[in-house]
């Protein structure tokens, strides 16, 4: 039944496709999955934190005591006893978040994409931090604005450096707590400075939130979204607290941005499985987190500290790094002259991987940086790769 | 720590938001979800099939073997074993599909997104039958493009006129087998003719084949995509023949567009569950579909029959319907001057539900159609429901 000689297809994709990219992240690591290599290029959470028994038990209950429901189509915006729980847990200093604040989303990138459809046009203004979430330049890339770096230091985002740029932006993205890449936190002064400085300017200030929970002391930093719910769009996930493998995230805005984040994720894939919210409902519904979640803290934090311990020792002077109070990552900047995607063939050689930092960079890249994860690799094998990484760089010197 | 006197935020959103609707079935599902109303207009599948047991095994097997993996981030394209299951069931006929065409999505409403997004720029022409799926003219429209509906009849779309709109068009979108919302398909001789006719004009058809397993005598059709892989994208779903609510579905498609669409799917949500794509592969990978889709074929069948009596018995002459080989709708045709819209006030005044044909077009609709679903009622309240409307319809004539 096959048709004879048909005319070969001369693809015509949209402007947009052009656009799209793999990220340099994931390529990276189809080459650094090798079990003889110290990857330190890894974004994934550490395996040995996944409650599968816990997942386990409540998939059981669930699908025992409500399969045909938790099988079936739901709702766009998601499972009311989740978005309710969340509403709840991010409820606190006089500002009340509502449940129909809350969508549910297909991880937080999804959020990211959702975002990006419904506030971006071709040449929006977007600002971003400098260095900024990968995913997140990726996710708006798609719709073409014009990203805007905006500057900072030690203490994150420079509130100030918003004000030439603010008036007629459609967004600013910041992740503020323990940053991917930079392992970096905004400060609490610079919070309240950040969200005054959007809300004089009418900017939409997005929150995005992955690490928040991952402060290796357990004192959380405030959250933007309690100083002004109007104003801050809060992103969440439980990719890094619970599994990412299940893909499930949220989005809280204020409501005339929700309803058309609800229709775009409508017309994007209709909900996300009723199944997998109603398991995560079950597990963290009387407090598991709040048990789990400290020992998340307590691995990342040996081995963060065994990682800062490592690059005091073996990397030469002239190479700086941040020290996170929290989350996955530190990030490292090297002397001027030294490209860090030079470096990365050569760790690679040397059975050591890396991400190096250019990739972050909405506009002009620091070559000289990058990023440096130590969640999946145990300490002595983080002496060793940093060991090996000190003497490369010290090489070059 | 809230700060004092934001100023409200004068959101302004992107052009493409503004296309965004709410789906008319949805809003009509929320008013006939009530008990007392029967109810024609759901798209649902039935709950009474959904494998409930099975899918409890194969989530407690997946966790208990491979529960690290299933709970990761897992690759963009998809569960390897899960891509080649669907890559061997849709070879055939002297064409092999590989798996690395095989792009698994979350849903198959999520491959409309990716493709609208990929292939569709504004004003784009965008080839649709008349009527077709709302759900695809939901996800393309948010990318602008110009639609055109193509004639239809008894034996489905209408090759020959295609002919003179095709050149420069994106794509053609067309869902050959029991569709949504005639029930009607596409007869094997104009398969044949509209591939031959696509690929005369070089333009991409696109295959959605939700319901193609549903047929009642068993007999499948033949599938485009196996008279021509290198001009057909073929879309696929595990909702109409498993269930729903985990949302998992897949495009497969020519090399040079499925890369897009999975760079384009890394950037809108990374990827697909895992887990719930290594359940999905453990629940089907022995035989277990071609065991289960014949009880959902006879239930379905047997519903769509006494909805046919009943219409046979109960509907005015001056009012026509479609005779479905397969599916879940059947479609009426009713005197020009019947606005459905308007009958649907009295049905559900008279507890009973359908969906009005108009969202259903594309550009200029037939106002005098409607679609009924009888997969979730069961025999005697069809024929109840249908003596209610058939009354309803007989005052107007």
């Amino acid at each position: 039944m096959k048709i004879e000689n048909p005319n070969p297809i001369q693809w015509r994709f949209a402007e947009r496709a052009e656009q799209l990219q793999s990220s340099f992240i994931r390529e990276i690591l189809k080459i650094t999955q090798r079990p003889e290599i110290i990857s330190f290029a890894g974004g994934l959470p550490s395996p040995a934190t996944f409650p599968v028994e816990e997942m386990k038990t409540a998939f059981d209950k669930v699908l025992s005591n409500n399969g045909k429901v938790a099988l079936q189509y739901g709702p766009t915006d998601g499972y009311l006893p989740l978005r309710q729980w969340i509403a709840d847990s991010l409820s606190g200093n006089g500002s009340t978040i509502l449940p129909e604040q809350v969508l549910m989303t297909s991880g937080s990138q999804q959020a990211l994409d959702l975002l990006g459809k419904v506030l971006i046009d071709e040449g929006s203004r977007v600002l971003v931090e400098t260095p900024s979430y990968l995913g997140a330049l990726q996710a708006f890339s798609v719709y073409r604005p014009e990203f805007v770096s905006v500057d900072t230091d030690d203490e994150g985002l420079v509130p100030s450096s918003i004000d030439p740029v603010a008036d007629g932006a459609r967004l600013l993205y910041a992740l503020p707590n323990f940053q991917n890449p930079t392992g970096r936190s905004l400060s609490v002064a610079r919070r309240v400075e950040l969200v005054e400085t959007c809300a004089r300017h009418g900017l939409p200030l997005i929150e995005d939130d992955p690490y928040g929970a991952l402060s290796y002391s357990g004192e959380p930093y405030p959250k933007m979204i309690n100083m002004n719910p109007d104003g801050v769009i809060y992103m969440g996930s439980f990719s890094k607290v619970l599994t990412p493998g299940i893909r499930l995230g949220y989005v809280v805005a204020p409501m005339p941005l929700v309803r058309r984040l609800e229709l775009a994720k409508q017309a994007a894939d209709l909900h996300t499985s009723q199944l997998t919210q109603m398991v995560v409902h079950e597990v963290i519904k009387d407090g598991f987190l709040e048990r789990h979640i400290p020992s998340i803290r307590s691995l990342y934090g040996n081995q963060c500290q065994a990682m800062l311990s490592a690059l005091e020792e073996h990397f030469p002077a002239g190479v700086t790094w941040t020290k996170p109070e929290g989350g996955m990552f530190i990030w490292v900047t090297l002397p001027k002259h030294i490209d860090a995607m030079k470096l990365l063939d050569e760790a690679i050689a040397n059975k050591v991987a890396f991400v190096p930092g250019a990739p972050f960079y909405a506009n002009t890249p620091d070559t000289h940086t990058l990023r440096l994860s130590f969640v999946t690799v145990p300490p002595e094998r983080i002496r060793e790769g940093i060991a090996i990484l000190g003497k490369l760089i010290a090489a070059k010197m």
